[in-house]
């Protein structure tokens, strides 16, 4: 589905022109035409391959979608495919959007996710001064903002990880606990696919020998890899963080279960000793001198009340109650 | 055993011929020959290495099999060996495929495995504008169509591994979880002998130099070089996933046992207090006024129940039972 | 907010001069500018940024803040980030603190921070053979300062390691341990976020091509370097003796666990055994002839006393007590 | 202690030699002589040092043995020590070959291992053709020979590793199981200590640059690297399933103690209640009709009888028992 | 302190000199003075940066102490720190050496250690045709003996950990293992920071590029390297050893809490059923035939031996006693 496909000279807004009209704005001097398409319709990719002609691997990773982001040189032109995540429903929605910028044209392609790069476009239109730089600028526009946007995923993962952690140091509800970690960590592998090979891409856009298309705008590029390696490093502690964290859950468990054990003892020595006191005075002997005294009973019961006072004593000072 | 042994000229099959004539056909212009074979056999083998002059080392690695993946250059020609995976009963049957490329030729000797190339020859034949690049092409297409089995595969791998972390969150079959866990794991073992070293091979055929059967197919080969590292990262974090997932088994395991501990102490205290009760009234003091009463025996069965009431409540309340 | 600023020739300070005189300092020969700036403010920085001619990418992450270490080359200047770690509340409290330094000038904009650098500007004021050096010595002395005040708090952690070992081998307060572990843990990553980021910069400083700026300081940005590499290693070891330490203190938990259970065992059986004596003459048999023995109770309590002083001699030779 | 001495030219052996003589043929045109000794004896080290003029620090390490594998050159000439492995008795003897390869002799010192390599030197008289290359190509035979022994032992730890699984699985011994993994993993790192650094080694022997012995044989030299990159992969494979299996195994402990403490919980129920219902008809009130009635003691029994099938039933239907 | 300041002239000793007339010596051809210093002395040590005019930084680590190994050039000289490990008390004493050598010039200041370097002294002098090599052949013999002196250490650190392997499978002693793998492992660290960066440092002077001071020596650096690397794989094998034998003892716990379990379980079941038995005959119906039974007495606990018995005889043979 065509979003909007308009031309620009010189950094400024020419028209909303018909896609069949892009080869004749791709001839005039200046001139680039940025192309947005939303989902992958085959009929609509095969006129864009006749008006720019892309290059047919480039269209067919385009066609098929579901590529790890990467960077990749066809001739002249570029191609690229970056991730789009959306947190949804507890979860994180795996989008994508895949570009190809030429010399003297930009087209996107998304596909699975519903924040669009409308606002990227404004922005540009604003700014002709950068603009003016053509589809590399373009390029580094979707790029920054595609990872911009990476950023509060992170934030967010972060913060469910501190609530755990605070359940697990309060000993709360360990299964919970481990199951959240594992989600969480599923969550942060899917950042960190979206995240990793973009970085090894973008670094070939500032290095010594640049693609044409970015030449001259290495810094702005360096600027979107910084932003890739601080995540990439928030990523990597957050992986570690949590490989602590079910270490330390699991050393929490051993810990409940030996607290568990520890007062079914003390409660177990709380009955069973009374049993024994019981027993005794239940055997039959026929010379049993406590037997007939007249307070033998309470004799009996009150020792028993003392030793369970004194072993419930003795037991909370140890903590096993 | 030959399964066919077919000349084409220009991207254009010439004839099926006989493997004595192979020469023949290597010295006409612009014609090569794609012959495939099944099984090693020693005696064929023999013939070929003597039709296409290969380097004994090559032949020798072809003959023995159970090679891991590679892709060596030998002076003009190319020997490469490839795993083929496929899905056998539960497990994995690991056969191989070894290909010879050179100039003007292309053998595929395939070996433990059912599935064979007759389709990528049949496409091939269907795209001459394609086989006219000769069998540099032959080997891409070949490599395309191995790498993409690989893709089903894991797909396997990860489904089970979800039905294994579902079971395993609910509490169920900790036993065959890890059984399940220790048998996926070998088998991504399997998959990723098959996938890492190809991808080292791969990456040598479309960097600065490459060899010349490949010259003019960078962008092939870096496009199957894309797949196997999509594959490889998935793998790897598969590989990580269930690390995780069998400490959080483990977890679980101590989680289910110190529920079992727990319950085993709350039944053990609804069965041992009674008993205690029975004790003290089973003492035979001359003087216990309660014996004497009329409702003694009620009362004391009475307050027997009335604890345990009181106490299944109250361990109820706290989940130990 | 503005600190200070201050022009220096030839080594030697000329004057405190006002900001919107920087650029007529900056004409001078052998001059240079030195301004310090506390807290990120749009309006100072946006005047510097005037007076410098500062990279907008550069003023851009200067202005957010929250960087990640980093020094980077912007035409002959250099934009340098690093952070100021304080110790905090049994915390660590994350400042940062930028450095543009130019050809002539050097601008640093703290943040988050109360420990300030007005001692290292008292330092080079002191030792203008040095200071002769220009804006690259300044950034060898500031960043001289910021490493050298991470030792003190890597010190601090290493104490706190050791300090939790012994309370794990005295077997005391596993709980704490492992809260005060993953504490630890989270600080030193802190630290590790601070050091190896700018290590890979700092390395930059020294090599084959270094910045205009830094000509000439090679020896002394290697040193830098030297100091961050131990600091590095020292982080790595510690991180490394903390996961030995939460297997550790997981094998010690366990031993606890097996320690209660031998001694409720123990004890289990200290009050079994009485009562399984007092319940077999507790039994209602007519012939039972030790029930009519003079001293039947007597030879029945001590038999119990007996086989108790036994077991509790060979319970507590077994370390079961 | 000498083995053999011989010369050769042209691929063919001359003569069995005195070791004095060596340097006469050694001047001799295409002529190159093959020393083997057995265990290093100090005497003849010398000795040889003075006919083919050896390093001094080559002599020394081959003198104190206990190298790592290298490969190391000294001028013209090259220093290889590889580690000759040998089952012995359920462990591995860990012996050692040191080769020196000049342009025009080989001598090898082979220690602490019984195997030795007169096949290796039957097989290149019998190929005069190959032995032309000279000292090269008796390197290549001998690291050939050396490697190929490493897989049968390889083979050996898998299948061990194999049979320790299914034990695991089974529930078997697991105290024997984790002894026979740990015993594995030593084993293991010794076929790794003897593989890894070989490997590097050998990286450098087909290389753009390789020494003069070897030049021309780079193909036979990448098969050996071909052969150790295999061994190496599989030894790598090979820990990793160990730890899984250290790891499974210790989940399986604790399925079993959970097993355990789950039949001593039944045992215990079947036991309790029993003594619960006789300790109630052990009471001493004086109003218990059921104490007088004519079944009271038949339907005493009956009940406890009742509900220990009862619970029985249960148990065994949830796996307790 | 200084220890000993000798001039040699091509190789041979010239004469025991006064550190002030060191400037003298350096400026006779062919001549290099040698200076051994014991812990750091400020004074001692300006008086040498002024005659051999040191670097200022090299001079201020020299004063500080406490380095990371390193080698560091400075114009035309070196400036090497070497940890100094001396076994003490059960644990390791950590001194260190740092070395200047220049074209005529070698300076070692050692502290923190009692084993000097005397010995290596006097065996360069024994040899003059290596001591007229210069500087370059001492930094070298005092590297060897430093490396040399590693070794022992390892072994003895190896020893201790065979034992500890013995311990663990006897099942002795669990919570002692793991105190001494821990205090091992602090150990290993220590070595490893003495050995590694050190290693590092090395493989500078035997590559393509040397310093000056060890021209033509790159056969004995690279055979110093050489015994680095083998330190460096023993010491991760022993790291690697003792984290498995961490986890190996974490089982042993596990199996041993099981086996206790068990044990536990059967001495209760010996005295629970008799205790049930006992109860069921303490029960007060009117109508027990048994009670009235001659030798119901002798039959009853007869029963309950017998029962006794067989269970005794059930457990010892499923290993739970």
């Amino acid at each position: 589905m065509l979003i909007s496909c308009v031309a620009y000279q010189d950094g400024k807004r020419l028209a909303e022109i018909e896609p069949q009209d892009i080869h004749r704005y791709l001839a005039m001097p200046g001139c680039f035409v940025w192309v947005a398409l939303l989902e992958r319709d085959p009929a609509v990719l095969e006129l864009m391959q006749a008006e720019f002609d892309l290059h047919p691997l480039a269209v067919e990773d385009a066609r098929h979608g579901h590529q790890r982001p990467k960077i990749e040189e066809y001739g002249e032109s570029l191609f690229a495919v970056m991730h789009l995540l959306e947190p949804d429903n507890g979860g994180i929605r795996n989008g994508e959007v895949g570009v190809f910028a030429g010399p003297n044209y930009i087209l996107t392609i998304r596909s699975g996710a519903e924040h669009g790069f409308g606002e990227v476009r404004a922005r540009c239109e604003r700014q002709p001064e950068f603009l003016r730089n053509g589809p590399g600028y373009v390029l580094y526009a979707l790029m920054d903002a595609v990872v911009d946007r990476y950023f509060p995923l992170l934030d967010g993962l972060e913060t469910e990880l501190d609530v755990i952690e605070e359940r697990i140091f309060a000993g709360m509800t360990p299964r919970e606990n481990v199951e959240s970690m594992y989600s969480l960590k599923q969550r942060l592998v899917m950042l960190r696919h979206a995240v990793a090979p973009l970085l090894d891409g973008v670094n070939n856009l500032y290095g010594a020998r640049v693609p044409a298309v970015c030449a001259g705008m290495q810094e702005y590029f360096r600027d979107v890899s910084d932003h890739l390696q601080q995540l990439n490093q928030a990523i990597e502690s957050t992986r570690d963080t949590i490989a602590t964290a079910i270490a330390v859950n699991l050393s929490m468990i051993g810990l409940q279960e030996n607290a568990t054990v520890k007062r079914l003892a003390a409660y177990g020595a709380l009955v069973a000793v009374p049993t024994m006191i019981a027993g005794v005075y239940g055997m039959n002997f026929e010379h049993m001198p406590e037997l007939e005294w007249r307070y033998g009973y309470a004799l009996a019961t009150g020792l028993m009340a003392a030793i369970d006072g004194y072993l419930f004593y003795r037991l909370r000072k140890a903590k096993w109650l």
